[in-house]
């Protein structure tokens, strides 16, 4: 059963990439697939989904709570930790169908072995609650003690972001309870430990941590366990008394036992399954990767609150500030749409929250309407640093453009919503936020272009597109063809609400201020709006003005010309800046995006012309190549691209850094692009206007595809068999309960 | 008397910047001021004006002819060099009123001295003659042997430019003639070399020189000079047979004899001085400077020529590939627009003989019009690379952008013909290509304008201002006022050419397609064009968009970030480019150029805000603040300023590298600034409408100033006499013959 993510030695070396690949999470926190004995030198993990924090002038980012599961294991007087002791065996386990963490490790002593077995899971059925069994077995008696509890001294990467620790402990539980630094926002950890056995247990505090030491005399051969319940809360939940309640949850928790709460949180995990899971029968390797693949996507989903959405490395750490991206709204929201449209209904709420943020943003840069943060955090302000990149030559930081010139990031928040719109067919969508934040983003481009009178066309200047080894380019294709859509939705929607509601509309215009004067600006603008078309010979669109001059040699060369492997390739002084070379796929995203609009040849000859000129240095990029290969009906092109991008935190083949900045962590998006690559890629679904319809090309070692989507309300079971002779596929199409 | 400059002792060190300090020249070509002895190895050059060669995919640079007066001396077996022998004294001179190089070198031997006296220059009455006269005296009997001839083994930086070497000789010339490697053109040497003393000669060939060995028995205490006539053509030179003309002009030089050659130069110097020269009593440092800033100029003006101009180096090398930059138009026009008129326009005539390279340029870029070339060769090609700087800590070339986001170039040309026409009166100069040139610069900025809708007005996108740290920048200030201006004067342009000559304005209008609907379109683009305005309450001027956000530190502080001395400021890494300091004078110069639209207040107020966060990191800015403070009145402020750009080739004090790339060579835009500083500064000269006004403010050491002017066939001298008590001056013009 491809259900296991499994590693069968201890390696060192595999620490840090073992933490996002044994990774558990339910969307309020993440915890990272490190094992019980380590500490912030090994990358432990409890990372806290949208509460952020920032530390004097360096980087704001999503902070680490203390954590709760910290345990260590001293066997006579000698400690038995992988680190300093190397085990006989060992296994890390994830079971990715219930979410559960289990780790195995043996060590033989003279007159036998000491075993320690653990596992561990973060509750889906109540976000804040952490449950961990720890189990220790010596073949000989034995002195053991177990020193367990919060471990406050926590991971930070431009830290420290907790202050003010207050330990407390009374006969039953030990808490910590902190603050932020910057904004005070309270995080309060609490653990109760239960035992089958009796031991003398004392109370240590450090001035972080608080642990408990149980000491006991161990028969030879007798597990003796330890079931913790640890809760998380901060100062965003929405309650009265955060310490009590936090106490309280693992009160409960404790009083229900390990057991029940480790079916209820596994009920839910089948509850996800039962919509959202894939079936590939044929090979093995690649149901396990796309399984793996969603499993990703469901531990980070904000299932539980409508004002979070979904950092670009999940919940793995701090790395990208654990801020949101275009990520979610392009390569995430797909899955979610048609496995849980309340979740993607809840990712597409966090940009209308935000909406403010976006404002200010493009009033700070001049501009009228809504421009978005290229990188997101709480309230919609841009995380985004003006030098995003360190330069690995000198160490100093680089000026970058991502925030001031990635302007797609408005249209793929308003193309998000639409498609949202139009998959839910949900007016209220448009009504509470979402006309608002379209026609707000339609503004800020009009503002944002220019007339060039010469030519009778508005232009987008000087702007990065998904390639950002480009940096400031005119007449980017993806971005233009985005802003058009921009307009293009706009529009639609000022119709809708003058058609359905036009008191509404009426309402909002007001509100917003936005004049008869401009909508008929938004009409011409989209009218004169210069969009890059296919060349007449060749048929490749260029990528922006100017793109085809540049030097046009192989990856191979480029990469030959790189003086230290972290340095950045793009920006003033990248190898690729000057050359064809680019990051990852930029027309043929928008190729895909529109599909409809373009010939068959012209996505064919764009997808030949763009991707051995591609690094595929971003994780977005091989989804992309795979889907518009599909689409072009080509399986084989597209397989090993779905191979890449649902591997990709399976194997830990991933850039780690940008300059001398470790980017390191999950990959949702490639997460979420594995799932679009199978089903809207090799599975072919299309659903428009309310209708299915399947045009599958199954890669040649799938004999089946099996999957369902929810659609306003109904549920639909798709089977797709290959029929291995004749490569015939036969497709069903079933409502089911 | 301030007329020589004189290096005491022999500095090792030196070689290279004496080089520099004392050339000679005759604007067909310079001699680098070197001692005879010397090679490439020291840097010798012979460097011609307006012939270049490129030699694979290296830059392109002027070509450097064999050297004809290379000698060397050796006195009993032993070679006499200040090279492998320390002089015990000696001298070098320049006199910069007659143009002559001399060296006086002096060895001690056991029973007395052994001197070398030599003494050149570069013909101003024919360009191709070099004359050398070269004097060796024994204090005791010896043995002497002088190795002389023709060097054809030149110095190069991007070389070997010269190949097919042919060598020749018979009784009484030798001669190396030889072809440059790209475009074929054939550069000749003829040397003649006459003695007043019996000696033993023969030739001696290598695979490039020609020299004579000239062997004799001297007598103590008896001087033996040689006479050298040293002739220069090259295949750019207006005749029909090169190689024979070559040796004609050396064999008259020889049969007229050293002396007379001498006079007839002296003459055509004398001629230059009674124009130019500029007096200034009270400080004999500054009277030398600005004579020899004066010099500097001479030396390099293309009397001799309508189709060259002036590199921005002078004839001092190949650096800066030996191209005409806007320096010529901006800062050394002036010079002789007031004294030499016929130079200016052969100076302008050759911005309009190049006008097909400039239209071919902005069509390269998409553009229509002239897109003059940043650094511009023979035919009005763009010598600049896209990769104009050497990073120092990759060694790989760094993307730049002056070729193609320096547009202010064009609408220099288009200023220095209105000035030259304004200047002159000279109609002859619009009808005979200037209008054209000035009609296709305004066609060039409006089809690169953008037209931004909602603010009304036309901008100029992403361009690079004086300050070329700063790169990509919109709305510079500098550069928008001067396409204003271009869009002014040529409006202006064709005005005069549909009052006085409609019929030509006909012609030149359909020649050029320049419809009706056009000039209405220019009208428009003036009437709405952006230039950034004075701040109201500051009263400083933006000098572009987003420049007030930047960093403001300190120059000290961006110094202190520097982790090289030689790594350039600007550009995508540059330590000034995120910050507000800026090289040189931008809107500064800006003010300066209008100062009659700007009130005392704004000039102040930039003067003194930009002035702390000016690098001055090029040798156009010193002179540009100067100018500015004299005309609020503020001749102490301008002083300093003053004193910087007329000694910069006097210390040899300016920057050497950018980057890694040697940038060294005289500086003819500070000289031209020298000169600026002087009588537009402290001289306080307007030429307006043909009437000379004098508002003078001498700086305190200073107690008379006095020049002469020739204006539209006129002279003029100018004498302000400043009573040392008072310090009030008493101003005279005169109407000379």
């Amino acid at each position: 059963m491809a259900w296991r993510v499994k590693e069968e030695r201890f390696n060192k070396e595999n620490i840090v990439n073992n933490g996002n690949k044994f990774i558990t999470g339910n969307g309020y926190m993440g915890f990272r697939g490190t094992l019980e004995e380590y500490t912030k030198n090994e990358l432990v993990a409890c990372n806290i989904s949208g509460l952020y924090d920032r530390q004097g002038d360096k980087w704001r980012e999503p902070i680490n709570a203390p954590i709760g599961t910290f345990t260590t294991l001293i066997v006579d007087g000698e400690e038995y930790s992988v680190l300093s002791k190397e085990p006989t065996q060992h296994t890390q386990v994830l079971d990715i169908k219930e979410g559960i963490h289990r780790r195995n490790t043996e060590w033989d002593r003279e007159k036998g072995k000491v075993i320690i077995k653990a596992e561990r899971f973060l509750s889906l059925s109540n976000v804040h609650l952490i449950c961990l069994k720890y189990t220790v077995l010596s073949e000989e008696t034995c002195e053991i003690e177990i020193n367990t509890g919060i471990d406050g001294d926590v991971w930070d990467i431009n830290g420290p972001h907790l202050e003010n620790y207050k330990l407390e402990n009374d006969d039953e539980y030990i808490k910590v309870s902190t603050l932020t630094q910057e904004l005070k926002v309270p995080v309060v950890v609490a653990e109760i430990c239960k035992r089958d056995f009796e031991a003398e247990e004392t109370i240590l505090k450090t001035e972080k941590s608080v642990l408990r030491n149980i000491k006991f005399k161990a028969d030879a051969g007798v597990e003796y366990t330890i079931y913790k319940y640890v809760s998380v809360y901060t100062g965003n939940d929405e309650t009265k008394n955060i310490e009590a309640e936090c106490l309280d949850v693992a009160v409960k928790a404790a009083e229900n036992g390990y057991d029940k709460n480790y079916s209820e949180h596994v009920t839910k995990w089948n509850e996800r399954w039962e919509v959202s899971d894939v079936i590939i029968e044929g090979n093995d390797d690649d149901q396990l990767a796309l399984r793996y693949s969603i499993y990703q996507l469901h531990i980070i989903a904000p299932v539980h609150s409508n004002k979070l959405s979904i950092p670009a490395r999940g919940l793995s750490g701090q790395t990208y500030k654990g801020a949101i991206f275009w990520d979610t709204e392009m390569f995430m929201l797909p899955f979610f749409l048609h496995t849980s449209p309340e979740v993607a209904i809840n990712l597409v709420n966090y940009r209308i929250r935000t909406l403010q943020g976006a404002r200010e943003k493009a009033n700070y840069y001049g501009f009228k309407g809504a421009f978005y943060a290229w990188e997101s955090q709480e309230d919609g302000q841009d995380a985004c640093s003006d030098f995003n990149v360190t330069d690995v030559f000198t160490g100093r930081p680089v000026k970058t453009y991502f925030k001031d010139k990635q302007v797609h990031i408005s249209a793929a928040v308003s193309h998000a919503i639409w498609e949202t719109y139009k998959f839910t067919g949900d007016d209220d969508l448009l009504l509470n936020g979402g006309a608002e934040v379209i026609l707000e983003c339609a503004r800020f481009y009009y503002s944002y272009a220019y007339f060039k009178e010469d030519k009778d066309r508005y232009e987008i200047l000087d702007v990065i597109g998904p390639d950002e080894y480009h940096e400031r380019v005119n007449n980017n294709a993806y971005t233009s063809k985005m802003v058009y859509n921009t307009l293009d939705i706009a529009l639609k929607t000022l119709e809708i609400l003058q058609d359905k509601y036009p008191e509404e509309c009426l309402k909002l215009l007001s509100k917003i201020k936005f004049s008869k004067e401009e909508i008929l600006s938004l009409i011409k603008f989209k009218e004169k709006l210069y969009v890059p078309m296919p060349d007449k010979k060749t048929l490749v669109i260029e990528q922006f003005s100017g793109y085809n001059q540049l030097e046009d040699c192989t990856l191979e060369e480029v990469k030959s010309r790189l003086l230290d492997p972290k340095e950045y390739w793009g920006g003033g002084h990248g190898v690729a800046s000057t050359t064809k070379i680019i990051k990852q796929a930029d027309v043929v995203l928008m190729l895909n995006l529109f599909k409809n609009e373009y010939s068959k040849e012209v996505k064919r000859a764009n997808w030949e012309y763009y991707e051995p000129r591609t690094e595929h240095g971003s994780s977005l990029s091989p989804c992309i190549y795979a889907l518009l290969s599909c689409d072009i009906g080509n399986a084989e092109w597209a397989y090993p691209f779905f191979v890449k991008t649902s591997n990709v935190d399976l194997t830990g083949e991933s850039k780690q850094f940008a300059g001398s900045i470790y980017i390191g962590g999950t990959h949702p998006a490639a997460n979420g692009g594995a799932w679009m690559s199978a089903i809207l890629g090799f599975g072919g679904l299309k659903i428009q206007e309310g209708k299915i319809t399947i045009d599958s090309k199954l890669p040649n070692s799938w004999n089946r595809l099996a999957f369902k989507v929810i659609l306003r309300g109904e549920k639909y079971f798709i089977d797709i068999n290959r029929d291995s002779n004749t490569g015939d596929s036969k497709v069903s199409i079933l409502k089911t309960s």
